[in-house]
């Protein structure tokens, strides 16, 4: 089984971060692929609606590539790409471009901001979302209603540091973050708490340590939720609204 | 005053008759600008996910653009492109790049489809949505509760016909169209019916005069909301989430 | 084109003053109308369910008397009364008779408080109301349901200030609104403000300088969204629940 | 314990079936007074959301009066009018002037509207509502959001038959709801039924009998209520909203 | 008329407590039976889910066994229970087992947070739920949705104190419970106060006086629905799903 | 990884059934275990809440049972029982008892029902639940508004078989849910079917072959929920509501 993350930022190090989390969770036959955009195809980060317009593109460019190159290393031919995955995740919180890529292939594709959601409530009653820049909340609020979790969600945080900002593994940036947490946990009654990007896969752990509650990484749920849906044989729907576009234009097939 | 109506798919044709629609409705003190993408820069027009990923996109260049030209015709200097409005018009049903836009600008910016259901509930209980396409209701419903009308929309049907098709003016499509809209007001109580797409703005005063109830075009109910708001000065809040972004891609400001 | 605004409470200064606002905000081809009852034909203030109660006849009746005046200035006539106006609107925070008042009309109807948080969504994700008195927020979180923005309301408050004291410019029931605003946008992350109350209309300049957002008033919004609709041609629609009333009580058509 | 009916129609063959409905199912201990407006001083039937003002004032007058009499038959001495009730019941389906009768006196006041939906769900898991004329079923919708019961409403049907009609034990109007009623029950999986309307209080028992399943009046509903709250000594709460208000004016005190 | 209370924990004491309550604010012809299990039956106090599904299969042994009896006291014979009632009420705050309850009798049934709730929306706009232990709360909540009553519930506490703490007069718990009825008026403007546990039934009195809004104890409030709803011959509706079960298990008939 | 199944109903062939199942689609390093009671220590099948009211129960005895049991057979000692599993499913469409679960062990616990919808939700934007008897719809009803589906769930139908029936291949029970299956996709517009019973996991293969579109079996998806969270080490949230209960009374911990 193959699964496929799609960050679409066009930080390498984020993304390699990223798979080696996937890799962590993934059971052991499956095959984890993580790509990113080459630097000036896609945003540096997502901070705002606008990068946020372009990362939805950058998701169906991506996901449309891979279901053009038609062969794969596991067909032992010479792939003009990655190949055909199983299952896609896309890798950044705002879950860009989720509803394109289910269109463009019959696989499942989960979103990294919908899977912490949907494990939070399965784990507690209540989760707190903590994020990068306060900028971003109306979004990640939106989801909270899309996916159906407005009374479950019982607090938003945002400790406004930038999202590269996370890498530095020494940073105030991650100690503020922590405390987010706690506070979500304390006064909040959070039974959980969701990280809010991709680039805080690598702090779960020690928060989960530190708040005695679960901390969930969307990047290790939607790969468990994405494994799980592929071994059953469930993929996106093609009934009307997934179905293949009426015409893919040439900026998504070969930006 | 000026206005600016963006089309975000490439259709030259669409684009005037929206332009006209919108010169109808505006107050005499009102300058109307309609824009669309060249050929090849935009999509053909917005039937899917992947159409709307892309439109987004256009959306934010446009009114990058525009923002960024510096001069316009009305300084009397030489423009290098249309010059800031006082407020834009996202003009497609799916509101794409709507939060993107806002974060470009500080006058105010309104979607056809948030236009057309704010004016349908200053007219009537409820309301109906008839569209193009069936694969495109889930995006309007997506609308409804974000703008806070699920107990107000009744019904939401879909001619499933082209949407360039509507073009036509002697075309079976429109007359599909005028079917659901009755079907609405009989069987679904409706109060007003929304039209689901920019390209029907011509049919709405027929529509009326047919249904019997007010069927409302989201062109001339936008042009109406924001050139309200510009006239009692209230742009976008630039408060936070719609600040102008930490950094402009040069993807946005040169596409 | 008229507009006929309505304050159903007693206070002629207060009218006056609603008057100008809407004169300021109306298009060049706009004539304004403000009237209210005679003393002692309405409450001299609306600052309990019962003062609203009567209110919300006083509309209708105000409405009945133009629209049966048969005959208004415009035409050359000896008119009865004020005349039919092309839309109307109910200038007190409640919306008092609003409904009746669309019985009564086949133009639009738009009351203040409807039309501020109309324009509030417009402009940010979020807003807060700020009103007179704390006896009165019951209300108005009716309305917030009504309308539909449950989720765009983050706060309510109170100055628990009488209505009449507004109008005195030193008084400290200014500065009381003034604090309540900016601390709706500091702690509830607001990303407008409506005022709730038409007594409040000339304070809007103020404090959208002071608070550094959009403070809302709804007689400015409410004259914007009737003004757009009466261009565009649509009125109240008369299916069913807004048509005319079986039986006019001559309480109603002559108080 | 004495409960005051208020029918704010004029109709005093309607009020003595009222009163009839309310003796049979008050308590043995229980004191029923019915009283409606003398002709001309309230609207003959409540059928447009322009009668329904002028109800809701009558409402307020009525309990105003009763509460100011100050002295009733059961103190002994000569009543200056009805005299203070125990609680109060809003004998009309759209429950007018429920708020400001809150307002007028510490009693609880309960309308028959909110009476029949709150028995409904805990008789059963949803209710449908039968009602009179279709132009007043926004009103009803408005009512049972507001009294939290959206989930629970199946279903809402008007006859389409005057209010006064349903005097008539012959008439067509009679067969015309009770089809309705089972209607709800077969096609809508009603469990119970709500009557819209104080007039058809006398229709309940053969409704049930041929439903088959509990068909709940208004009237009946909230003398239990109301009568329930007296001896457990629970009246309206007087905290802020229905505090009594500011200022009675003349209009209401003495109509 | 007989009401019978079901208190599924084992308290004799709280039982005792409650039938008191019960038989105070009952009318006149109302003859009330109050039961728990045997010690060893049933779970000592209900503080957990683990307790509450035992207690929700106690409440339908229960109610299977009064059914069951064929032939109770009144009839002259020699009963072998209790025999059946015209109503039962579950005393226990989560309303365990209502619902098997309802499949189990024709009568009407009603849950002690269930009627709290409803008439603590009769008595003001907002109340708030003051329980016993934190862990707790999820459950009060699932009910404050369930019955509609999200909107109006503003605040939920919990003392942090053991049930059965409360039976001691001279408790901190009790000085406690009043401190958070005072906070949810003052701070989180609750109307009324609903206490969370029919072991408080007692302090009723004390704590309206204390916080000036009416504290409803759930007991009472349940024996003034469910006398009101037999006395105007509204039961629970046996159609479908609280039918006769298909099968009752010997585990519930006989335990 | 071991997960241990739990079928609140005594049927062992059904019981079978659901391991086989799953087992199909755990990972390869997944060890699958499923109890259901003995005949009489719980409900022959779960048909009514009375019946749920027990197999809640039995649920919660099952867990503890397993998790007292201290040592298991990977432990290589003698087991005095199945021994604790790292995750639970709870077997039964009611999900019956999952919150006792929740508070008796550290692992995950998952219901059928819970799985099989948050699956449906990741693979299309609407489902709909088929299910066996009509008078179990409103559990279903109950759990699709707490985890929050209302919006995504747009059909539930019952066939109206019992529930053993379908353990029968060639009955017309099997033949009744693939029609209303059918019916949900093609007059709903359901893009995913849910199917409301343990004992139809075999049935899934063949009617997502019949319908077009992802039937959805609830055993599968709660096998791939809990094995993904047991994968990325989340368990139940220990904080406060899910703590282990105060007290484990003896009829749960050895019924």
């Amino acid at each position: 089984m193959r699964i496929h993350l799609i960050n679409p930022n066009t930080s390498r190090a984020m993304t390699d971060k990223i798979a080696v989390t996937a890799r962590e969770v993934a059971g052991p036959d499956v095959d984890v692929v993580a790509t990113c955009p080459e630097p000036g195809a896609g945003p540096a980060a997502v901070e705002s609606h606008t990068d946020e317009a372009w990362a939805a593109l950058v998701v169906a460019q991506q996901v449309a590539a891979a279901e053009a190159a038609g062969v794969g290393p596991a067909d032992g031919g010479e792939p003009d790409g990655v190949g055909p995955a199983d299952g896609y995740v896309v890798a950044c919180f705002g879950d860009p471009g989720l509803d394109a890529a289910r269109e463009l292939t019959d696989g499942p594709v989960v979103g990294i901001a919908e899977a912490a959601m949907h494990v939070a409530t399965l784990s507690g009653r209540t989760f707190a979302v903590v994020t990068t820049l306060s900028r971003t909340l109306g979004r990640a609020r939106d989801l909270v209603r899309r996916y159906g979790f407005e009374d479950t969600c019982v607090a938003m945080y945002a400790a406004d540091v930038p999202v590269l900002e996370l890498e530095d593994a020494g940073s105030a940036a991650r100690e503020k973050i922590a405390e987010l947490c706690e506070r979500a946990v304390r006064d909040d009654g959070a039974d959980t708490v969701v990280l809010g990007c991709a680039g805080m896969t690598d702090l779960c752990a020690d928060l989960t340590k530190r708040t005695g509650v679960p901390v969930i990484d969307g990047v290790a749920a939607a790969v468990g939720l994405v494994s799980g849906m592929v071994r059953m044989g469930v993929g996106t729907s093609k009934r009307d609204e997934y179905a293949p576009p009426p015409r893919l234009p040439a900026q998504v097939l070969r930006p």
